[in-house]
C-alpha cells in the first residue's frame, strides 16, 4: 500500500530533488517520521525539527529549499501545509478499502425522504419525512435528519449529528413555558462538515441556514434561525443562540458563546471561550477572556476586580485633589 | 392547508378587525412576511416593521392597535407573543401529517419497562429495564433512559438526549479513582422538554429530580443528585454540577456553569456564560463575563488584570500619603 | 435483597461495632437516612449531621468514633469515602439482575472489529472495521467506536460516546478550507470511564490516545492529537482542542477548555470554566473565572475593565508625580 514519491508529484504537483522511486509506507510529523515516511514543514519556526528529521522526504516552501537539500529528499511547494491537506486525501483514496453498501440496512429513513444515490447513509441513521440529502453527501453512524431538513452536496456529517430538533422558543404565561412549535426547517449548503454530537435546531418560522462550505467541530449548537455565511469555520464546544446571523470567512474558537439575536460580519475572529455579547460589524480579531493565573493570585485580583469601579472612582478623585493642588 | 383568519380567531380568541374568509397561507416575522402570511409584533419598539409588513394581516395588543388599523387586518390581544406561540401550536396540528405508529419498530424496549400506551417512542430509542414513559410523553429518535428513570406525561425529548447515565462519582485511592456505582436514578416531572444531546446522569444514592415544567435546550449537562425546581428553563451548553439545588422559575443563560453542591433560590436569573461559584439566595439577575474587546485591547487588559491586586494597593498607599499631606 | 453488617465488614473489612445481624435495606446520605440504611460520613464537617442521623450504621473515620458511638451502631475505616466507593460496588453486585446477553443484537459490529468475548455492547452500538475492544469493557447503547480505534480492558462508556470521528483539520486555501484526512485512530487505556455524548476525536496521522485509569465525564470534547496521561479526570463540558498534551494525575474542572498545543504537567489542577491559554509546567491549582455578581455591579465593573490598562497608567502618572513632589 506504499505510494512512490514519483507518483505522489505526478498526481499533487510540486518539485521534487530525490528518486522517484523511494517508497512511501507513511506519512508523519518531523519529529517522529521514520526513514519511510514522508513528512512536512509548514512554519520557519520548525527548521530545527526538519533538519533532524529522519523523514524519507520532506515537503517545504522555496525559501527552506537549502535547509531541506542538506537533509536528503525534498519537495517544493509554495504551500506545504495545502500540499500535505491534498496528501492526506490521495493517501487516504489510496488505502480505502472497499465498502459497496451505500447505505446501511439498519439505518430508518423514512419513504417520503429523498436521499441522493450517491450519498452514502451509515449504520443506525435516522432520516425523517421530507429530509433531503444531496450527492456524495456522508452520514457517518448515528445521524438524525429531522422532517423537512435539507442537506447539500459532498457534506461530511460525523456520529451524533442532530439536525433539525425544535428550537429553544418559548412564550412565558402565568409562571409556566408555552410551547412555540418550530415550523421552520434546517437548509444546508455544499461542501458542510459538521462535527459528532452537534446540533442544528430547526427555525421558529424560516429555516436556519448554513451556508456553503461551512466547517463545524464536535458538540457545537447552533439555535434557531441562525445564519452562518459561507466557509466560516467554528471549533468544539461552541454555542451560537438563536437568530445570530455570522458573516462568511468568520472563525470562531473553541468554547466561545454567541448570544441570540446578533450580527457578525464577514471575516470576523472570534478567540476561543469569549463571549460575544454585540454585534460585531468590522472584521477583526475579538477577544474577551480571564487570563488564567495560580489559584492565590487569582483569588485576589477576582476579589480586587469587584471593586474596580470603585477604585477607577477613588483614582478619579486623587486625580481632582492633584490637579487642585 | 391554508387558515381563514376566522377559524384562528374562533380557536383562539382576540378580536379581529378585517375579513374572516381571508386564507392564512403561512405564519412569518413581520420583516419577511408575503400578503397571505400571519405576523405578530411582539415588542413595540419594532413599530416600523410592523408599519412596513406586508403581512395579510398582524397580531399586536391594545396599545398599538391604531398603528396596526392605518395598515390593514389586524388581531388584538393582551399578549401577543403568547397568542403567537398558541397559534403555531394551531397550525402544527392542523398541517401534522398522520403517524399512526406509537412506538417504531426499531426502538429498543426492556419487556420490563413500561411506557404509557400514548406514548410515542421514535426510531432507535433505547428503553432500558424499570424505566417508565408517561402519557403523551413523545421520545424522538435515539433517546436513551436507562434503568429505573422516570419520565412523567406531556414530556418532550429530542435526539441523542441521555437520560440516567452514571453520575460522576469517583474516590480517590493510591493516585487512582475507585468508581462510586451510582444507585439512583433520574426522575422527571410533567410537561419537561429536553433538548438533543442533552444527558441528565442519574443520582449516587438518590435520583437526580427535574420538576414539572422545567425546559432544557441542547446539549446540557445535568449532574447527579442535581435537583431542578418546576419551569425552570435553561438555554443550550449549560453545565449542572452534582448536587446543586436550582430554585423554581429560574432561568440559566447558554454556556453558564452551575459549581456542585449550590442552591439557587427561587427566581434567580443567570445570564449566559456566567460561572457560577456560590449559593444565591436572593431572586434578581446575576452575571460575570469578561467583556468582549478588539484583541490588542483585551491583551492590555487582561495583563494589567494580572496585576490589579497591587493597583489597589499602590492607589491605597497614594490615598493615605495624600491625607497625610 | 438486603445485606447484614456482618456480611458488609466481612467483605470490606473496618471495625464494627454493633449487631452482625442488622439488615441493611439501602445507602443513603446521613440526613435522609431511615433506621434501614447504611450511611458514611465523609467529612468532620458533617458531624452534627451524624448525630442527627436515623440511619441503622454509619461509616467513620477513627477520630469520629466517640460522636458516632454516641448513636449507635457505625464502622471504622481509615478512609469513610473509599469504604463506601466499594460499598456502593459491593451492593451494586449483590443487586445486579442477570443479564446474560453480551452483545445486544441490535449493535452493528464489522466483521473485521475485534470485540473480547468477555466485553459487553449495548443496543444500537456501532463498532467499525479494525476496532478492537478489550476484556470486560461495558460499552452501554448507541456508542460508536470508529475505524481501527482500540479501546483496553475494563473500560465503561456511556451511551451517546464518539471514538474517532474525524479531527478538525483544515487547510486555508483560496478562502475556502481543505480537508486534511485523519489518518491516525484513538487507543484508549484500560480501566477508562468515558461520559454520555463525550468525543474523542482520531489523530490527524498518529493516534489520540487516553491512558490507563482516565476518568471522564459527560459532554466533553477532545481534539485530535490529544495525549491524556493516567488517572487524570475530567468533570463535564471541557473542551480540549488539539494536540494538547495532559499530564497524569491532572484534574480539570466542569467547562474548562484548553487551548490547542499545550502541555499541563503531572499534577496539575484546573477550576472549573478556566480557559487554558498557556503551557503549566508546574504541578498546582489554576484558574481563571470572572466573578459573578449582580447584573449592576457586574456591568459598572465590566464597563471599568475595558479602561484598566488606562487606569494603571494614570495611576502610575501620579506616582510619579508624588515621587516629585
Amino acid at each position: 500500500m506504499a505510494l512512490r514519491l514519483g507518483a505522489i508529484v505526478d498526481a499533487l504537483g510540486g518539485e521534487l530533488t530525490g528518486d522517484r522511486e523511494t517508497c512511501i509506507e507513511r506519512l508523519a510529523p518531523l519529529q517522529t517520521a521514520t526513514d519511510d515516511a514522508l513528512s512536512f514543514l509548514s512554519h520557519p519556526k520548525y527548521r530545527k525539527e526538519l533538519a533532524a528529521s529522519h523523514a524519507a522526504c520532506v515537503i517545504v516552501s522555496p525559501a527552506m529549499r537549502e535547509i531541506a537539500a542538506a537533509r536528503g529528499a525534498f519537495i517544493v511547494t509554495p504551500d506545504p501545509y495545502l500540499y500535505f491537506a491534498h496528501l492526506t486525501q490521495l493517501w487516504k483514496k489510496a488505502h480505502a478499502r472497499p465498502d459497496p453498501v451505500q447505505v446501511h440496512p439498519s439505518a430508518v429513513i423514512h419513504p417520503e425522504a429523498v436521499v441522493h444515490p450517491s450519498a452514502s447513509i451509515g449504520a443506525l441513521c435516522v432520516i425523517e419525512r421530507g429530509a433531503r440529502i444531496g450527492a456524495d453527501t456522508v452520514l457517518k453512524s448515528r445521524v438524525t435528519v429531522s422532517e423537512d431538513c435539507r442537506i447539500g452536496a459532498r457534506c461530511l456529517l460525523h456520529p451524533g449529528v442532530v439536525i433539525g430538533a425544535d428550537g429553544f422558543g418559548l412564550a412565558p404565561h402565568d409562571g409556566a413555558w408555552v410551547k412555540i412549535e418550530q415550523l421552520g426547517a434546517v437548509r444546508i449548503g455544499d461542501d458542510v462538515e459538521i462535527g459528532a454530537n452537534t446540533c442544528i435546531d430547526r427555525g421558529a418560522l424560516e429555516d436556519t441556514v448554513i451556508e456553503d462550505g461551512v466547517k463545524l467541530d464536535n458538540l457545537i449548537q447552533i439555535g434557531h434561525n441562525v445564519r452562518i455565511g459561507q466557509h466560516t469555520a467554528m471549533a468544539g464546544c461552541v454555542g451560537v443562540a438563536g437568530s445570530a446571523v455570522i458573516g462568511a470567512h468568520c472563525t470562531v474558537g473553541g468554547g466561545a458563546i454567541v448570544l441570540g439575536h446578533l450580527t457578525l460580519a464577514d471575516g470576523v475572529h472570534i478567540s476561543a471561550a469569549t463571549v460575544v455579547t454585540r454585534s460585531i460589524l468590522k472584521p477583526g480579531q475579538y477577544t474577551g477572556v480571564f487570563p488564567i493565573d495560580d489559584n492565590a493570585a487569582w483569588e485576589k485580583n477576582a476579589a480586587t476586580l469587584k471593586q474596580l469601579h470603585g477604585l477607577r472612582d477613588r483614582l478619579k478623585a486623587l486625580e481632582k485633589k492633584d490637579d487642585a493642588g
